[in-house]
């Protein structure tokens, strides 16, 4: 497993990293996360993320729970604040609610701090001067040792520098966007002033475009499948034309170049995205120990990715920003 | 119920709010708190506001009983620094005062933290400064999340954003000022400029203007009311002539509203001031439960309040300010 | 009794005040410490001075039991840190001793903060910035609520405003140098553009010069003074020249003074320091209840001290600072 | 024992002090510790070294029993931080690495806070910045009162000046390099600017060389010494040229001059350090008391060190930097 500094700074993520949402507390119990997170350590992963909103704060309960096995200095632990009941104070990034979220989630998670701490969407209804204020004041209290957004425009971020540097307020490390074959231009364009003026570090999410890219889409919606049991999901999936007829095409296309490299689907999606010298770690979901091990073999398939793979990857993809 | 930010602030406070000023402990004791409170917040009132100077104290325990029984989350809870007492360091805005009224407004108050903290008048024996570095240490230390003033003049807070900029310390999120169809100037003409140069947000008081908008003085002072029971709020009512003929006259006018729109002339009183969107949340006091659910019901009212009713208001006020 | 702001600061302390050196532990034990500390108590003191230095600590372990008889809130506490010891950290203004002898001050006094510390001397050893940035701590630990120096030279004091303000750390709220009829230049001439420049209070110490201002050693030194029984005061006052035949003249014709008003010398020595509105306190000392008594009587002959009274001492003393 | 200012800093430490380095846990247990730091306590020395990287954090447990028996402020303590195991955060100068291995250097030592503390390494792979920062964040959390760096560049150390003063954080005080009379380069050229400019301390290491101007190893490496034992050590020599023959000749003159001030060879060498003004401290180590002892000597040998006989050393040394 490689170590990447997460943007610049100092601290240290393994390129794969787990993620608890929409298994944690759904598809998984206490011996699920355990097997899974033990799994993951076990190869190499020491990045996990999580946020007060997976399975309403049942997801931190239970990796709380599974966390207590290890050397907490071997763990990279996040959590994301913004969505945490129905109150009018319960989401958002006002001042009271990253206040009261983070005191929260760190009961949940069993640890006095956490590595990272990230806004899980912008908040327009705050200043954004309120919000680093906040952040500033959950690391300098030693709830968190960094922190980020997630979901935020380049713009934001800018502000988010410019109040940092104005205030001497500690700037953000991180943004947390999603990011695979199918979803490029934020992480590719936007996103691209961000790296070297400020070392943005990425923690990107959805490697396989909610399963498109694993093709179990490509002839159709499973009935046991996510996309089926999540009307929401399915929604966004219409909205953002993920099972576009385009897209199944592309898959089928780049389903082959998988074979050829000896790798499944999904590992050449993940494998693509680590390629991405400004992507710090990409995180993966699973819901059984087999798909733990089935995703960190990207890392070894990343390896066999040479220039004219990604040419010919490129190639089929057809949907590089400008 | 409303939700509005205060001011420019994440936090939201719910546009009719509840105070306890001349009541948790005067006309009310544990248990009428408790039912008063709980009618308030099961009408979506979020926001509770008290003082140290209150009742000596025993408004801050009260509420703190009361309290215990809701989620902390779920309220905006404030307090107010000035008067605690008689010794010569128990009153005004010097760090010292600031700093241990805080601590004992917490205690009685038996929470960790207020949301809102403010500087109950403005004193001109303590400089600004030091007050600005005092809030911003209370805050900093976790005691209370936004800070604020209350009856200030904009130019002392002018001068606390200067410092506050200056120095690189928390400035002021909101004022509470006095406000209500006899008493206008403060907040629509000397505070104009500062909602939008810093976002001020006010929480005002005395909506009834101290009863004399309810009209149970139109035919003069009854004997059981707060007017013929506290002398020193009789001659503050003399000062300021809130007893004038000509208020009573616009009293009974405004009344004739009231009864066509199917409202108390209360009600019509606060939702009047609702409608002011510089206005963050009306505190409102009540001595019985069906008193709170009669002013939380003015945010109907607010919306019977068309362009042509409050031009008709205004035309019998007559005391815009220019 | 008077009680005025510490400089322009809005803590407020007892014009008369008093401190523990000399007695508390050597002339006074338990008991003494209590029945004085009561009696200026209820004569209005509120300020009492102290010192890790005084009488090893024990000066602050007697006053720490004696206090707990108090409010807190009531009382304005102080310590000065310099000599605690032998050792090579024990001593001076270095993050070190400043942090070291706060916390062991603090244990003594049985108390959470003080609300005035003070650097005991300058000390040539240790920069200015970095006794400010430990100053600054201590008040941004609650350890303290305001800081200040003890016989420090005008030229000091800047150096310390000037590091203050570049840092946006808090600055020194007061200075304690020693001050009387005969003893004048630092307080009215060389500390003069502090007091508005900066706002600087003053705390005044030896009032009667050691005992020389109550006439005591007009005939010599007597065999139980203090004088007779501390070799090192002695040494100062010679070095001083505080027992010139000069300065006895001018105590005799002042004490002539003295009783035209009804007053003791030590009293118009006292009231006439008080006289001066750059002082906002004059720390008195007093081995018993009596004494204490009679110092704070002072305050009733300062409104003895007419203009005319004043120039006519003026004439006795012919040293102000030109 | 003379102590000396840690560069401009206020706090005091014995020119010789007592560092752990590969005796304590190595060849030291519980009693060799508690009696080898018994003696340099009474011998005057009041500093000593330790690092989280000694003997794994065996090193910090020893002296950390060991000092339970002294008064806290006494003595000067110091750690270093950066390698404490093998997971990839368990080294370097990230905010986590700094901010865990802080926390448990401190458990180890049962301290509250070190004196000092240490980067034992520049860090390429984070930014100074984010090193001040944590650093100032240890300062600022009471956890130690003063942090400097171990073998960095000069660069690298105005690097770190510049940000402390661009974002108002507290700058490093000392430096801990390799400083003898064979490697003098560093201390003598590269640093000497950052006396003056910066008051920058230093606590040097390595007085004898790795043992080589004991004169141990003038007729080859006995089989019982460090460098027989650790390959490690014997590369890093090799490397340097120390073991050169030209070197071997030095020491044998430098031996000579040494009998005739009834001196070892090894109290020449660090009583030429002694000479340095820009030193602090020479950290010696010792494996029994006895050595302690004989180091300590070394301040008496300084003062025979006059201007020629510091003239004949410099003609055998014949590598002053230029």
């Amino acid at each position: 497993m490689q170590y990447n500094n997460l943007g610049k700074a100092g601290i240290k993520v393994s390129e794969i990293s787990f993620g608890s949402w929409l298994t944690f507390g759904n598809q998984l119990d206490t011996e699920g996360v355990k097997s899974c997170l033990r799994t993951a350590y076990e190869n190499g992963v020491n990045f996990f993320d999580n946020a007060e909103a997976y399975a309403n704060g049942l997801s931190e309960s239970l990796m709380g729970m599974a966390i207590k096995e290890y050397k907490r200095e071997d763990l990279v632990i996040s959590t994301k604040i913004f969505w945490a009941g129905k109150g009018p104070n319960d989401r958002g990034l006002s001042r009271k609610h990253l206040l009261e979220g983070t005191w929260n989630s760190l009961k949940r998670l069993q640890v006095d701090y956490v590595d990272l701490i990230f806004c899980h969407r912008p908040d327009p209804t705050t200043p954004i001067e309120e919000t680093v204020f906040a952040m500033d004041y959950i690391i300098r209290n030693g709830l968190a040792l960094y922190w980020g957004t997630s979901e935020w425009s380049a713009e934001q971020l800018e502000e988010a520098y410019l109040v940092a540097d104005k205030r001497n307020l500690i700037p953000p490390t991180m943004e947390q966007p999603q990011y695979n074959m199918l979803v490029r231009t934020k992480v590719e364009k936007e996103f691209k002033p961000l790296y070297e003026k400020h070392g943005l570090g990425l923690t990107t999410w959805s490697p396989l475009a909610s399963g498109v890219l694993t093709g179990k889409y490509n002839d159709g919606i499973p009935q046991d499948s996510r996309l089926a049991k999540f009307e929401n999901l399915r929604e966004e999936f219409e909205k953002g034309g993920l099972l576009s007829q385009e897209n199944i095409e592309k898959v089928r296309k780049l389903t082959k170049i998988a074979n050829d490299l000896g790798a499944t689907m999904a590992q050449l999606a993940i494998a693509w995205i680590l390629k991405n010298p400004d992507v710090s770690t990409v995180i993966t979901g699973a819901s059984k120990p087999e798909q733990v091990e089935e995703n960190v073999k990207a890392s070894q398939i990343k390896e066999k990715l040479t220039d004219s793979v990604m040419e010919e990857i490129e190639k089929i993809l057809n949907n590089k920003p400008l």
